[in-house]
């Protein structure tokens, strides 16, 4: 069984990026486990308050999180240009302690989305340019830029035709190269 | 007497982000008051903790310090090759509510420092990127990047000599910038 | 007179990004004058032909036309995700020889474009990277994506209403700008 | 026999982004084929001299020799905080025309270098930005940033001991990227 960590970007109770990163965890065929990973209760990094003898608990359940993941997917709107502080802190929480983060050789794949055209991109990439650094291999094609993202439910909650079959399309070429790093 | 916000992206007690910070609020000169404001404290931010008749007390108090300032220098250490979680956060604290952002307009200067060769270059133009969606104008030239900033101060605290003279011609410039810009 | 230049980021004759340009080189009132700057038969920029005592008469030349100007307004498609190699060269010839950059100090307004929803963000933002070391204060609000731009031209290449209108405000806002930064 | 392509952003005779890049061609084992391929004569991309009748002789010979390579390693200085025109102007070549892109695929590899101690950080990371659309699985860790890079080479043009030993690591990483996207 691959498990898939799903991240959202954003706090809200009605996020959509929560929403997408939902649905699209619906998308994985059978062998893979998704599990949504809660980023909002995690304190603001500090070193001071992550020491050897005293780690906060909401650290510890998310470095567990991810370590236990096999893969990582990432749902982020965009804020100022950039992922949320909220997300980038989940990132930073998860890199710490030095030589022992959380992320590291877990492939990644991106979503970004805006109620707008313009998609998230600069958070896309912000994000994008920590992944390096995190060391996960990451989905380049196809890219996933969800415009116009409040339309893409109905009423019901359900995610539209199109958006759920190029989300396919991106969930098998990310589980191809899952495949392709699992050693 | 104009104001200028200081504002540090770590938390650590002994950052060498807040001791730069502080260090360069002392080459302002007369005429000029500077604040180092705390974003430590600010809850991650959230739309639905954020409402009309529900504001953090720590949002209120942080957006009033940067409406009060008039012009804001940030310095920021690199975590995973962007910004902290914690400054992301104060951005988007201090964006919120929609045309309400507390940040539009004010002029911006911003320094990036790495105990290693690399200067924060990522953060600091993670920041940037931030910064024109924010509204704020921001110093060009001189870029401050301070490479190896473990050593830049003595055992007494005190800012070396070089980098001091660098910081008071990026004061310099900066403070002909906000004159710039003043209505 | 304030002389402003309008550079194209897109080489070919019926660039929607040359329109644009010259479209908007029309919203500027009297007292401005705009120069349409060419950029495509500069050699790619080598050290190696642009010596003391030999430099390509089109690096000269274009040079000059900068160094004329009051300030710069740049319009870039998205080639790749960044900005196409022909602006990029047009930035590395005018920034040399060293110390000497005929930028130095013009402020500058990006308008990004592309056919799709994206608006060429990516361009966007890498062209105020480097407009950050070449010392140009840039406009932020309004930033200016142009989606679908196809579509911005009736059949006589007249900009439609909606986009004439936020150019001029965007060009009114650039010459605020432009005004802050005259001696 | 695996074939690597090795480019350079500059076009100096003397470049040290070439010559870097030439050293590391000597770091791949037995099996692998390194090639140096040239960009300096490229003319600028214009969609209108590369039409079904009518490809400019350099723009095929380019695309050939990177369809024949299996993958690309790339070496970069910095030009304004960005990678320079010849590059991206190589990058867009390549990339030309629609759906028939020479890159895409290909497991990439960057390295970037500057004379002081930024280290062409921004021009790895705009690359990389491009790497994504043109769909290159690209090395995340270890990243290449060389700092000054004017003193990584004796007389003799032989690359000092450390750099050389790092460099090592970095190509036998990237194979074993490689490896993974061999069919």
């Amino acid at each position: 069984m691959v498990k898939v960590a799903l991240i959202s970007g954003s706090l809200r109770k009605e996020s959509l990026s929560t929403k997408i990163a939902k649905s699209v965890g619906g998308l994985f065929p059978e062998g893979y486990e998704t599990q949504f990973v809660e980023i909002g209760n995690l304190p603001l990094y500090n070193e001071d308050i992550d020491t050897q003898s005293n780690v906060p608990a909401e650290y510890t359940a998310f470095r567990n999180a991810i370590k236990e993941s096999d893969a990582v997917l990432f749902v982020t709107p965009e804020y100022n240009r950039s992922i949320t502080g909220a997300l980038k802190n989940a990132l930073d929480v998860g890199s710490r302690p030095y030589g022992q983060s959380s992320w590291n050789g877990k492939p990644a794949a991106v979503i970004s989305q805006s109620i707008g055209n313009l998609s998230g991109f600069g958070a896309n990439h912000h994000l994008r340019q920590s992944l390096v650094f995190l060391n996960m291999p990451t989905l380049q094609q196809p890219e996933a830029y969800l415009a116009n993202s409040a339309q893409l439910f109905d009423e019901n909650g359900k995610m539209n035709e199109d958006t759920t079959q190029f989300l396919q399309t991106f969930v098998n070429t990310f589980i191809d190269l899952i495949g392709r790093h699992q050693n």
